[in-house]
């Protein structure tokens, strides 16, 4: 908090680069800062200046007599380093680098970036940029950015890795009237983060909404954990770019970002609860409904609208969304039968026909907003010759000052409504021009007030502490299965269950090893081959010792052609008549020690569903990222197709879904005791009625 | 088409219930005719007075001494009948009927909408309404219509179910200047609906688009008619409202209609090339996109921008909807590389960085617009302090005349971005204000120039003339299904596979059949039971005379329990083994007759894909309706997952898709043959890679 601090709430801001022509980038970023109406100290740095807009100016930083908190870099890339230098010395702690070129651009750009690195690690000093557009901190009068203008204060705070986003989303603000706490582009984030000023503003009593744009997030865990911890839950909202792969290339040329996977990201969202804006309007769209309206008590809604089509609309809007249409209580039908004329519908939606004049959409809002089946009202309205669009708006301003409901107006059209919705946004009132707008904002609004903590940290008390680490470190950064004897012992550490099985060498050992244990499968060894089906290296339901005699010569002598080598390995399996097949997958996203503090990456990304011949044909999986709930596991296992089988369809026996959860639980432990653990899968899991067990582990290191 | 021009070009028009009072409806009407500067002759209807709002008056339309084209009504409910009759005594042809209280409120309504439908039907006249707005033609200054203004004159016409989006779209027009051919609020279509409105204007030279709002379409097979045998292909845009059953009830009272089912209805458009508008705005912009926007060449685009973010954001949007990043050539890149500063991005997306003037938009659109690597050019604007935002807007409307391809603006932000916004739509330009927005428009462009004709009307030569028509008689509307040598009959006339079988009521009868086709199947008979893997009733792999004799047995026990008959059915079958088990199944939207002329509904949902035990857990189907192209087919077949496994996936050998389709096609003759047949399913229908062959076919009636 300190750190962020000496940038939020800086005393005495110098700025290097300010000209005596207001053009220059320099000029305008001191111009915001007065502009802003900063009552600290302010510095202009220009050595061929005595002053410059009714400033004095120093030639470096290291010649102001007082103590600087914050320093702004708008000088040309080359200068770059001797600036930063210049304020070590003077033991600035935070520096805004607004000049671009780079990493973005690669090569010398990265060199320079890192050099300037070193320099700030070296005097204990932080920074935000280099690339990006600057901060703004309205209420405390810091507009230390080129931005067009210095939006009111408020209680979102949006960071941005574009500092165009950031433009575009002032530029909407204005006549939006949304108030903002903290604007922070941090362009290449070289040093601050997301996560550094998510770690300040989460506890920022200022701060109600968080909206981001981000084109990666480096420590994914330490994202996820930020946002679960914090002690007042708040809503992060996030537009995330690069999903697509030709995106991700355009990302390095931007702010010289590598993006990670797509799922993981998606999951990690989900699964901490932040919230995904689909676009930039969504986003605004977001923010904008966090920080104006009512948080809602539950999803069911009611309807009240002068247009049955539109009504109609919302209503499918609402269903597919997954919330409620509320089911108005026999009083509220009673009360809106009475005044409201005979060819109005008083079922929700209430449509309360074309003619209405304000005085039946206070009516009916009044209504619903005392109807304790009704959550959350929404008012459509549509321009109709007669509408008082005017006294409508009036009216259900002041329902939404009355009731503790949040009360959505949607205004449909243009021309005719606008000074209505300017009316809503002055009175810091959220309204819509589209309904699907609205209804996106409120379900996203229900999910929030829904969630629960979907994390369980106390699985990561166990992290690194295989038993098995020595035997396993020797595998690390190979790239290779782990032979399957160790795969075993690490399975039986953590309880994922196994049939009865041994690799060997020769077919005197399996007769030995499958005396007791027909019928049996044999296999390739997973030292030898991924994918086993790709030929016939499998062969199942071996009834005998002349059973395994035949398969095991043909098999010894298919792997000895496909390999080339002279030695084969060969596991021996009872086997399991299975209902149904499974699978469990997990790929880690990061470095080896994903799962201690400020370590790279989201961690191991679980993948778990359908397993056997369908897992590439449908792709029926959960994901979840370790360390997830049990209750999340099940949550999301839920929501399979599988799942279906699992509860027993058409007249078949349910399986043991727990099991299932119990053996996904295990992975996880497994993970977290080996982080080194690069991907494994389990394909297939086998499940039956009694037992489920794991008959083919590949761990790749 | 003479019938619309009675509306759309009426030479004369009565509106009947205009009054003193200029606030009431039918005098708005009357005022609209003459604000949009009607050149015909123009009557006011009102037997209290001789005079109204400078025109001569009448006690009844029957009084005008001229013939008379269009009447407009906007009397109360009760009066609608009288003036009915009185037009049809005056030989009217066409009449508007504004008034609400019809069939939307049920009961006494209802019966006097159908009272009037049978005077109109008496004097061969035709209606649009009741309970709707009115129409609007702007270039023929007919504004026969409530609305609270007229549009300009262009090229999209709108057609509504509901009013009110009729004003809300209006409302949108005005500042955005999009002008329309006809605005249509059609209401309760007692008579005239979409199919009679689309029938005209497809062939209509001033209409390039076509906009509708719909609660259900009543002949579905005549709209995908109308929208795919029209001689110029046009784009037909609908919002269609009542996806789920909330909704559906909502309708019932809204305009009285009776929603069909949302996969019908889905398919269809897809089908036939009909555009899905997702919200009003989404409606909105697809009209004026295929109104404004040049008709793409190819699905490749090529991104400008001021800003890196909003460039990644656009390219995961473009590849997300399925468009292509275009490969910029080397030419282009050299020519953007020589003139654009080190910091730029030459690569598609293109950044022309923060700091760009016009000119660098100039070079960068010029680039692109030679550029044949480029079909496309999307420019992504955001508002930075310097961006000449008015002067690059000159430029790209500049551009926008000179080239063929394509160009599309995003401004994104607000306040300091509307004018140029303005300038766009005042020169009939499409801009956008959102990267989403922009891209799902372009998206459903090139879907269109992409659209092949997925109908094949030549299967409906044979409708209705199955050789097995009276057996099948008499089992219609019985929602029974047929007996299984019936079905076999039915499949053998069209080709459908199966295996060799008989149905049996005794062992001996089995035993004799069975002797020369071991191994065998035998289950019960689809007389009997609907889902036989509900209990065990099917006994597989039967090698041999004793295998069947045991089996026959305790399934004969099994049924007899089950179902409480004393004589039972059984179906014995040669046993083919299967790769693979696949679904097809219909069900019928609509009459009996739905391929007739003028049958209600869109005919048969045949659905197909994966079968067997898996068929509820995944759904995996592709849809079509019929009569659908054999290339439609395999099309549709290609999307789903099940394909896979057909295309050969993991080593194994690809299956027979094209016996499969074949059998589609089967079917799809069959539904021809008997459009009497209510739903069918065939599951499973195996297949290997020598044959496929249907084992289980239910066919109800």
């Amino acid at each position: 908090m300190e750190v962020i601090n000496s940038f939020f709430d800086a005393k005495s801001v110098a700025v290097v680069g300010v000209s005596e022509d207001p053009g220059k980038l320099g000029s305008i970023v001191f111009n915001n800062m007065l502009d802003a109406g900063y009552k600290g100290k302010l510095y202009p740095i220009n050595p061929k200046h005595e002053e410059l807009y009714w400033h004095k100016c120093y030639a470096n930083v290291s010649d102001i007599p007082e103590h600087v908190d914050l320093v702004v870099i708008v000088v040309p890339t080359k200068f770059v380093k001797d600036v930063i230098d210049d304020c070590g010395k003077k033991a600035v702690k935070a520096v805004i680098i607004i000049t671009a070129g780079f990493k973005e651009i690669g090569g010398e750009g990265a060199k320079l970036e890192e050099e300037i690195m070193g320099i700030a690690k070296r005097y204990d000093m932080r920074i935000i940029g280099p690339n990006c557009l600057g901060i703004i901190v309205p209420d405390k009068g810091i507009n230390a950015s080129f931005a067009a203008s210095t939006p009111k204060s408020g209680n979102v705070a949006f960071l941005s890795q574009s500092g165009a986003f950031c433009t575009a989303i002032l530029d909407m603000a204005v006549p939006s009237n949304l108030g903002f706490s903290h604007f922070v582009s941090f362009g290449n984030k070289v040093d601050i983060d997301e996560i550094d000023i998510l770690n300040g503003l989460m506890e920022d009593v200022q701060v109600d909404v968080l909206g981001m744009y981000l084109e990666e997030s480096k420590y994914g865990q330490d994202l996820m954990k930020v946002v679960n911890e914090s002690k007042k839950r708040k809503p992060v909202i996030v537009l995330k770019a690069g999903q697509s792969d030709e995106a991700k290339q355009a990302i390095v040329s931007h702010t010289g970002a590598v993006a990670g996977s797509a799922e993981t990201f998606d999951t990690a969202m989900k699964q901490s609860g932040i919230i995904e804006a689909k676009s930039l309007r969504d986003l605004y769209n977001l923010m904008m409904g966090f920080s104006w309206i009512k948080s809602p008590k539950g999803k069911r809604i009611g309807i009240v609208t002068n247009a049955g089509g539109p009504g109609i609309v919302t209503t499918d809007l609402i269903v597919k969304n997954g919330l409620q249409m509320a089911k108005i209580s026999d009083i509220s039908g009673e009360k809106l039968k009475a005044v409201l004329p005979a060819t109005a519908s008083i079922h929700n939606p209430i449509d309360i026909i074309g003619d209405a004049l304000a005085d039946r959409y206070q009516v009916a809002i009044q209504t619903l907003g005392e109807d304790e089946n009704v959550d959350i009202i929404m008012v459509v309205i549509t321009p109709q010759l007669i509408t008082q669009i005017e006294e409508t708006s009036k009216i259900i301003i002041n329902a939404m000052k009355v009731y503790k409901k949040p009360i959505i107006p949607v205004l449909l059209g243009d021309k005719y409504i606008t000074p209505a919705l300017s009316r809503f946004m002055d009175n810091k009132f959220a309204a819509f021009r589209d309904i699907k707008d609205a209804v996106d904002v409120i379900t996203q609004m229900v999910k929030f007030s829904e969630y629960k903590n979907n994390q369980d940290y106390s699985l990561l008390n166990s992290r690194g502490k295989g038993k098995h680490k020595e035997v396993v470190g020797k595998y690390v950064g190979t790239g290779n299965a782990l032979p399957d004897e160790v795969a075993a012992l690490m399975a039986e550490e953590v309880g994922i269950l196994l049939p009865n099985q041994m690799a060997v060498k020769t077919l005197d050992e399996a007769v030995e090893f499958a005396k007791d244990i027909y019928p049996i499968v044999i296999k390739a060894s997973n030292k030898l081959i991924a994918h086993k089906t790709d030929f016939k290296a499998i062969y199942v339901n071996l009834k005998d010792e002349s059973d395994l005699r035949a398969s095991f010569t043909v098999l010894e002598q298919t792997i000895k052609e496909k390999t080339g080598l002279s030695e084969i390995e060969i596991l021996v399996q009872e086997m399991v008549i299975a209902d149904e097949q499974l699978f469990i997958g997990a790929n880690r996203d990061g470095e080896d020690d994903v799962y201690s503090n400020h370590s790279k990456g989201f961690g191991h990304l679980m993948l778990f569903g359908q397993g056997g011949i369908y897992t590439e044909v449908y792709h029926d999986f959960a994901y979840a990222i370790v360390p997830a709930s049990k209750a999340y596991l099940e949550e999301m296992l839920d929501k399979t197709n599988i799942v279906k089988i699992l509860n027993g369809a058409r007249g078949k026996d349910a399986l043991p879904k727990d099991k299932f959860i119990d053996q996904i639980m295990a992975v996880q432990k497994l993970l977290v005791l080996y982080p080194e653990i690069k991907s494994m899968d389990i394909n297939p899991l086998l499940i039956n009625k009694d037992k489920v067990v794991s008959v083919d582990i590949k761990i790749f290191m």
